[in-house]
């Protein structure tokens, strides 16, 4: 007999007979004649009740069981007597496939997020982590199916490169080299001698790459892992975290803000549609503003301001934020939680940042002063989308990498692309946890990655 | 008015006034009183051939473009005069975007896979390419839909790792030490002082972390880049490279095996009724005898043969190998493809290989002898999954560990999952891009990889 999944079960319209369950021991109590097991198999947040009649054969075995053990039970699917659930299954044999011994860290107890870090290779065997990576499997799906039907195409962008896409430096190096190392005669690690016979980092970002397929192939996005070898220890970083990054041809900055917000709506939608269950269970004990929090932004219309607006807004409010804002510096997590949550309360729009404090790739105004650049910011995370419309002309491209003293001949390829049939366009990147945490409530990026890596940690 | 792509209006059921196409110029050919402009946006192999009247005020302008110039026409869908399509464009007007000068490499000729391996930024705008990409995109959907409308969840597991799942040390290493390194007293890195606290690797298998979840949550699978710093500079080895990795509780060997033929039909039929006019240019330029191979898998019963078996059928084959194989040797690449080409004339599963060649997670078998792998080998690529029950009984696993010199203090957290309720478990591992070489008759794993990795090769 093939095994059925509990979510089948608990969605059935009618009693089922014959039905094969299998799945770990949440609890197990004895009454009178009779114990009630209470079994979860991971396909839902939900336990399928067991009851086993004393006269069952295998009732004497029962004893030993605990919490933790893996069974199966065979047995027909009836209405439930108890409250609490519609089905109940009543056993008609039990085999036990494991025990597990009491020392079993997850008994039956509230455990800290601490302790269950700790413990990562255990703790999707919990209600909360359960829910947690149900759900970013849900949102995955939902992230692929939002692309493929407005007809982008899916590109696995290099993880190992040789370039930095955002020039900022924090850079994870690969390499096959053992010690003693070749150096160079300025006493440099010969990196020619090297698997990849160049210096070589893991990608901080696909975009790059991408706008070279969505000038070939149109609408396009990547979905993968990217790195920072940042050294900060706070509840926002991990060194190793997924980005969506959709690239677009023939798309201004205006589309671009558009594409953004329909994207964080459209995701939002479909996770409280398809993981109420889940989702339940973090607004009832994670977050009790979660729900309202999110239909507020899927119902809302994103405020759009300009960079300069945006800071007149943080200097006329007379909070004192530990670091200080004027016009020409970037905004902080402090003053983008300050727009989002308690000025506009929704969801928020920047676009024309100067030049001075983003990357070269960025498409320069008219002013001469500021980029095509635009972040979206929500509660409760700040920002969630930062892209921008890129330079397209080649000209104006070179002008600026020279200015910022950036190796052209490294970049000969991108630049290609602007030397033949060149062509505005426009992307973003979303950062995947941050997207978990807002629909979760959940306030530690490293509850919501299935083994974060952090500095210091490269634990499982 | 917003562009429209190019594969909408081909399967237009309708004329349609007004509509703007924004595109590339493949080619451009003047007759009395009309230009034709063949345009490609990227959303389809097929073209769309526009038609300008010298009536038209910018038509003196169209004397100056070329191949690769970027434009925007609008005018009207109205049925082709021509035969080869089915609509035109009729132009009303015509802007240039940008010009591509006469240098571009992408002139209407045919080149050669490593000309065009080294524009490797450019080559998705050629037919093939563009096919390859497009096909990629839809493949990768189809693996998500598969596992997803079979209840299995998706992973994100770890690509920066302390442990070696194959233990093959093919590894690369993840630093962000730099010269002079520190060392330990016997002249090695001092990892302790690195970005994670000990030496690092990117990862070759997400199997080891998937197991954790599977023991959770059920059923669960990875998709997601994998490396191997393997210095070989053959047409099917690239050093990063995606896999598919499903892992799954309560399941044993011939239920794995059943997957996998299962998911190789469904992955195959899912690309020749969805990407039909991609897969037809294969099977028109690159290999005649596609559609029926691929035709051939789908619906024949894969032959499952104990390796014993298949050891005994390359003995009697009377045929000279490159590499001599006798029982108790690992099956290479040739031996695979002549069982699977030659001698079944379809997939064959091969299970229960001797433990000395397999990896220690693999369940042992009854003889002590064998252990419960399969792996399944297709015509035209040799192995194309490789998996395993994996052996579930604490004991045996940490004395087969023990045997091995594995060092079980580096395992604590796997070996967890064999003493808290631990329970038979299989899965498998299917190169994504192999899969690829299967569905097109490519050749060579460097082209249906957008920005290949392999030795001495870092480039874009």
């Amino acid at each position: 007999m093939k095994r059925i999944k509990i979510l089948q079960l608990i969605n059935s319209e009618k009693v089922l007979d014959d039905v094969l369950i299998k799945g770990w021991i949440r609890t197990k109590r004895d009454s009178k004649n009779f114990s009630f097991i209470e079994i979860n198999d991971g396909s839902c947040l939900k336990n399928m009740q067991v009851v086993v009649d004393e006269n069952l054969p295998s009732y004497a075995d029962l004893k030993k069981v605990t919490t933790g053990s893996a069974i199966a039970v065979s047995g027909d699917l009836v209405p439930s007597k108890g409250s609490g659930q519609k089905w109940e299954v009543l056993a008609k044999s039990i085999e036990i496939i494991s025990l597990a011994p009491d020392t079993y860290p997850l008994q039956k107890k509230r455990h800290s997020d601490e302790f269950l870090r700790s413990i990562a290779h255990l703790r999707p065997r919990t209600n909360k982590y359960g829910s947690i990576f149900r759900i970013r499997s849900e949102l995955s799906w939902a992230v692929h199916n939002y692309f493929r039907e407005r007809g982008f195409r899916y590109i696995h962008t290099p993880i190992i490169t040789g370039s930095d896409c955002e020039g900022a430096g924090e850079l994870f190096r690969v390499t096959t080299l053992t010690p003693p190392f070749p150096t160079t005669p300025d006493e440099k690690i010969d990196f020619s001698t090297d698997f990849f016979g160049a210096e070589s980092n893991l990608t901080v970002s696909g975009q790059l790459s991408a706008e070279m397929f969505a000038l070939s192939l149109g609408d396009v996005y990547t979905f993968g892992p990217t790195f920072r070898a940042e050294n900060s220890n706070t509840s926002r970083h991990v060194a190793e975290f997924w980005m969506i990054e959709p690239e677009m041809a023939f798309c201004d900055l205006i589309e671009n803000m558009d594409l953004g917000e329909d994207l964080i709506k459209f995701l939002i939608t479909f996770v409280l549609d398809n993981c109420s269950q889940d989702i339940d269970l973090f607004a009832r004990f994670v977050d009790k503003q979660l729900i309202s929090t999110l239909k507020n932004i899927v119902s809302s219309e994103f405020e759009r301001i300009p960079y300069k607006k945006a800071v007149d807004i943080l200097l006329r409010s007379n909070k004192s934020f530990t670091y200080p804002i004027s016009h020409g510096l970037d905004l902080q997590s402090e003053h983008e939680r300050y727009l989002a949550e308690q000025f506009f309360k929704k969801p928020i729009v920047i676009y024309d940042y100067p030049k001075t404090i983003k990357p070269f790739y960025m498409r320069m105004n008219e002013d001469d002063e500021t980029v095509a650049a635009m972040d979206i910011l929500v509660p409760r995370i700040g920002e969630l989308i930062g892209g921008s419309q890129r330079e397209e002309r080649l000209d104006v491209l070179e002008n600026r990498m020279d200015l910022l003293g950036l190796p052209k001949e490294s970049y000969w390829w991108y630049l290609d692309s602007r030397r033949y049939g060149s062509a505005p366009h426009s992307g973003f990147g979303m950062g995947f946890e941050r997207l978990l945490m807002l629909i979760t409530g959940v306030t530690n990026i490293r509850d919501v990655v299935p083994f974060p890596r952090t500095p210091g940690n490269i634990d499982f």
